[in-house]
């Protein structure tokens, strides 16, 4: 692949696409400024494409007691402990945002334990990255760990859903080499008003 | 949850079911005779079951050069990898009676090096593995040790997207104890005419 | 080697044994019908042979307070721990046969904690797979544990003696790619009666 | 435990021991000077003494192209993966006299890699290791190796037969919480002659 | 600790501090417009302080022909394999400096592999991440590899030594807890004159 | 690099030295006997040299609570877990004089779980080992379990410190195959009066 490829894969013309990814493209474009990466590579299978917006849509936009920045951040935090590039940095821009916290993202992408949360949103976390790295082993008292922050056992399926399905996305994006777009790389770093 | 559940979460009435997903769950039962605790316990929150199989059916449903088995054979090796005790015993039975080897799945969710099967698989299973367990250290190497057994850059794709969805799938199931129905155990370890 | 060759090293004619290997290998082909690929394999050595049977034999026919089932799901999750094929395959078929549970051993050697087995059993396997995996950190804390769900300090000793010598035994069936005798995929997967 | 305890286990008195390990006792006594500690540990279980020491004098004893100061570099080397006191203590007692080189043993349990000794030996722990640490990895080019630095395939068994051997004695030896005679400590130390 | 402290520990007044720190505490302060947290945290222990400035100043900014931006991406994928998060924000804002690229330092920390680096700059990474993860296997291969891209001995001890001076810094952060000023996760990321 | 060499790299003859470096080593032979490998590998850089020996000296010489033989106990332990054979064998030299006790460095090097040491020395050493092996995990829970020994938090920053410390010496020791003297293996392993 060359240098400054956005995948190892051809990406499509956005003309070529069916209507309902191109109508999807246009929206997130007007939305965000640009298309971000994950649309146009991931368009290369357009059955695939649909299949993984309709679960990233009903797990990260789902009414629920997360936050959308909580959301983020489990996002962001396994993504660290998988080394994906990609995620790491376009959804650490989104956490940003979110969060209207410029520092945030940096923090849980390295090491929750050091982050500027609440003890809740560490548990949280710790129990995504359990389901990230080491699933077979999780029981009861993961459970217990989470009631006791006062989520219930419905937040912990949006926890533990939101990190397994990043565990597919970041592999898909490291097998395919998925580029962030430069714009991610600054989005959110300097809240409003400053 | 108590001996013998199918899942930490409650479990749907079908009855109670939004209709695309009855039918769905009357398709497979009859195709299979049962209907396999993926669909019943996933049926909880139906919306990501719909996006859950939407993935399924487009990876491993497509048209291809990778046989039926052979997607098969990664679901159970990168299953393995995972120690996902549903996915191994459903989808292993689902091998066996692809590929109409009764000893198959056992030897491929333990050490496919050992299994009964052509150097080709064995490359494409290598390549499954590295797509689940590190995913970040997956480069030109690897696509060209692929192409060295009559790979595509397509067929790699279906390889490495599998490989990835059962990263997801393999945490739904460890999180929620996903219980695999008692027929899968025994399905297709006796070869039809023996 | 060749495909489903039994061994990597030349396999002995039972004519060529010593007697009392012969008298060894008929007597478990009386019991079970057919040699277990363990006897045939390790053969192609007598001394270590008789040694390594005197071992089994010592600690798997012995009086005390674990049944044989019990000892069985201690070589079963210990090789599978070691992603060792044969012991899998062949002490999964004794277990299914000793506790009468067709779906045990595959649960056991996938992952204990979702098995259907008793608090006290998993606590026997988490003390076993301790032996198994990181013996130098075991410690007072462990036989405390042991002891709370009433298994005496001899009984350690037959948990941690049994995983231990499964250490050995997987290693040798890794290295010389003991292949598990068709019969052993099958065996007590349907229970009597049915 | 006590502190400086030699076994967590009660250690036999000689004289109640059974005539054959009595005799054996007196055997390693006369020529070490002393009974190192796992003869008087394993006693507490006779028949699995018994078998520990057939099977260790088949392999460590026989005639064979390994010298017995090869064994011992096996010993120590996996003993040094798995963290085992008794075994690298005593073994490495052992190894510097069959050797006659007082710095190797120390050499070898910490990194083979910095050991004085031939490129052909590094080979044979390098195997060793494998068969220790990851035996389900094994495969055709691991023997392929051994037979560019001469090693047949027999040689191949020993070499791993060896290191299987250990992985018993290592567990046994932590779980028990085996303590190395002083003497070992020193012995060997100091070339006759010196 | 207090959430949003700098250090686990006591925080020395500058004008506390021996004349020779003040010093240069008042020079970085001049040339970087705010003192960063390394230096006012390890200031806590003035000999130490002391010695580490010294070592790191022998590495970083001797003559050699390693770039500057070089060092600074081995303390950025070091630091990135050790989860330090005060070097990673630190040295990644640095390294934007140096190398004028504003996405450099994301890319380097996650992975290397996916950095807009040179070929050289990549072998020059494998080294270094070899030296922070698993030195114990460094051997002449790894040399040879590094004098394939040019790299003459005297460079891979530079290599190596940044990588070995960063563990040090890494464990030493973590452990007290050091909090990256706010001033570095934006600094050099928009580069001048745009 | 040749047989035996001490060094991969050059090896400064000692009237070639900057009359620093030569005190210091004469003032180190004075006191030993010889010249640790240490000094004169290392003066191949006198820069590095004095940074590293002004960073030794601070931690290892200064006044404290911990004893010298407990500081060379956190050496030995943590240059065992990082295989360092330099500093396992040269420290255990040092620690077996301080401590006067010719045990307790394999004991250390190898499991500290099972040296001849308190609890409160068993804690520090499991502090020490967390620094070195995994930093980014520590947490309050690792001070508290210190202070519970009685270890102030300076008491701590000297145990991670040191850690922190070798962490380095182990990495430079295992990239230049750093060779240990002779001389250090047999020191203090028979207590003086006996």
């Amino acid at each position: 692949m060359s240098a400054r490829a956005v995948s190892r894969y051809p990406v499509p013309q956005i003309a070529d696409l069916p209507d309902d990814i191109q109508a999807r493209l246009l929206e997130v474009q007007e939305k965000a400024g640009f298309v971000p990466n994950v649309f146009i590579t991931l368009a290369h299978r357009p059955d695939e494409f649909r299949a993984f917006f309709a679960y990233h849509d009903a797990l990260m936009l789902k009414e629920g007691s997360l936050t959308k920045a909580e959301r983020e951040m489990i996002v962001v935090a396994t993504s660290g402990a998988n080394d994906c590039l990609y995620c790491i940095v376009a959804h650490g821009a989104i956490l940003r945002i979110y969060a209207k916290e410029p520092l945030l993202a940096d923090q849980v992408a390295v090491n929750y334990r050091k982050a500027d949360i609440t003890p809740r949103q560490k548990a949280m976390l710790a129990f995504a990255l359990k389901v990230a790295l080491e699933s077979s082993t999780i029981g009861d008292d993961d459970f217990a760990a989470l009631r006791e922050h006062g989520f219930s056992d419905e937040d912990a399926w949006d926890i533990g859903a939101i990190a397994a399905f990043f565990a597919l996305s970041n592999r898909m994006a490291n097998m395919i080499a998925m580029r962030p777009n430069d714009e991610f790389f600054t989005m959110g770093r300097i809240p409003k008003g400053k």
